[in-house]
C-alpha cells in the first residue's frame, strides 16, 4: 500500500469547519479572521453548507478572505466517488472527504481519483468502530491522506474521557495523518493531541464566539 | 408505528434523476422537456449537483420550468439530520433524502423533521442488505414516506448487481412508497414495476438522449 505525498507536512493543525449553511452569514464571520496570518489554519467546508451553497459558490468566497489557506470540501461521499472528486478538483479546494460508510468501490474509486488529480483525500469514519475502519482500510490499495475520527459529544459529557485512545490505536496501522473532531474546547484540547491526533476540527466554538480570531489564537497557544 | 398521509398518492411516477453537476447543463435538458404536461414525473436534484450548485440556487432554476412537479433534495444526510431538513424546506423541495447508512439518531431526527415540517422524508439504502434494512426500520418511531433500493452506480459499473425481488420483500414489512434505483433501461424497466415498485428512478438513460421527451414519453408508455 503507497502513501501519497501529503500536503500537510508539518502538524498539529487546526481545523475550522463551517457547518453555517448560508454563505452571507459565513461571510461575516470570515471577515473577522482574516488578514492575519494563519498559517496552521485548515478550513472545511461543511456538508450542510455545501448542499445549500454548493461548492462552486462558496470557495471564491472563501478565497477572498483566505487566499493560501488549506480547504477541505467536506462531502461525506457516498457514490460516484471519481465524479465528486472532480467537482471538487474543478472548486480548487485542496481535499475532499468521503464517508467509511460508503461501499468499498466508492472509497477506492475516491482515492485513486484524488491520487490521480493530485488532492489530497479524507477518509470520515462517522459511524464505524475501530475494527470497522480497520477492516475497510485494510481492503485499500492506498491509504487516504487523513483519517477523521468522530468523537460524540454525548460521550464526552458522560465522562467517557478514554475515548482519544481510538487515535492512538489507529496510529499503529496506517501512515495518514488523523484529525480529530467532537466536542474539543480549549479545556480539553490536550486530550486528542497527547493521543497523536494531528489535526484539531473546531466549529461553533470558534464562529459562535463573539471573538473567533482571539479564539482560534488560543487554540493555537493550546495546541504547541 | 405511523405513516404521514403521501403527498404522492397514485402511483407509479417515473423520477428524472439530475447528476449533472452544472446548472447550466442542466438548464438545456430541462428546457427540452418542459411546457409538457408531465404531472407524473418526480424529479430529483442528485447529490451531486447539490454539492457542486447548491440548493439555493438550483430550486428557481428548475422552477422556472417544472413549477408544479414533485421535487426531491437527494441530501444522502449522513450526520445534522434536523439541520438538512431545515435547508430543504427553506429551500422549498417536496422531499429531501436521509442515507439508510447514517446512524439511527440522525435518521429518526430526519424523518421527525420532515412530519414536523410536512415535507415528505426518503430512506436510501444504498449499501445496505435488506436484513440491514428491516432492522434499522424496525427500530423507528415512523416511516419514511418512501424507500428508495438503490443500485449505486459504483457498484453497478463493478458488476455487482442485485435482484429486483428485494422490492417485493420489502413491500411485506412497510407500508412507505418504494423507489428503484440503477441501471433501468426501456429494456428492463417491468422488472421492478413487476415486483412492486412504486417510482422508476431514470437519470442518464433521459438526459444523455437525443430527445429527452421522446424517452420519458417511451417510459410512460412502458410503466402502464
Amino acid at each position: 500500500m503507497k502513501q501519497q505525498k501529503n500536503l500537510l507536512s508539518n502538524p498539529p493543525y487546526l481545523q475550522l469547519a463551517i457547518d453555517i449553511p448560508y454563505l452571507p452569514e459565513v461571510e461575516k464571520i470570515l471577515s473577522k479572521i482574516s488578514k492575519n496570518n494563519l498559517d496552521k489554519l485548515l478550513i472545511e467546508i461543511g456538508t450542510p453548507f455545501l448542499k445549500n451553497e454548493g461548492l462552486r459558490q462558496i470557495v471564491p468566497v472563501i478565497r477572498n478572505y483566505f487566499p493560501e489557506n488549506y480547504l477541505i470540501a467536506d462531502f461525506k461521499t457516498l457514490d460516484v466517488g471519481k465524479l465528486e472528486v472532480k467537482i471538487a478538483n474543478e472548486g480548487k479546494v485542496n481535499a475532499c472527504v468521503v464517508s467509511g460508510l460508503a461501499p468499498l468501490a466508492t472509497i477506492i474509486s475516491f482515492i485513486d481519483e484524488c491520487r490521480s488529480l493530485g488532492i489530497d483525500s479524507w477518509l470520515d469514519t462517522l459511524g464505524l468502530t475501530l475494527e470497522e475502519i480497520l477492516y475497510k482500510i485494510k481492503q485499500l490499495d492506498n491509504f487516504p491522506n487523513v483519517i477523521i475520527i468522530h468523537r460524540g459529544i454525548d460521550e464526552e459529557l458522560s465522562g467517557k474521557t478514554s475515548s482519544w485512545k481510538i487515535v492512538q490505536e489507529l496510529r499503529n496501522f496506517v501512515p495518514s495523518l488523523i484529525a480529530c473532531a467532537g466536542g474539543i474546547s480549549l479545556d480539553t484540547v490536550s486530550g486528542p493531541l497527547i493521543h497523536g491526533g494531528d489535526i484539531l476540527i473546531i466549529g461553533r466554538a470558534i464562529y459562535n464566539a463573539e471573538n473567533p480570531y482571539g479564539v482560534i489564537l488560543d487554540f493555537y497557544n493550546a495546541m504547541i
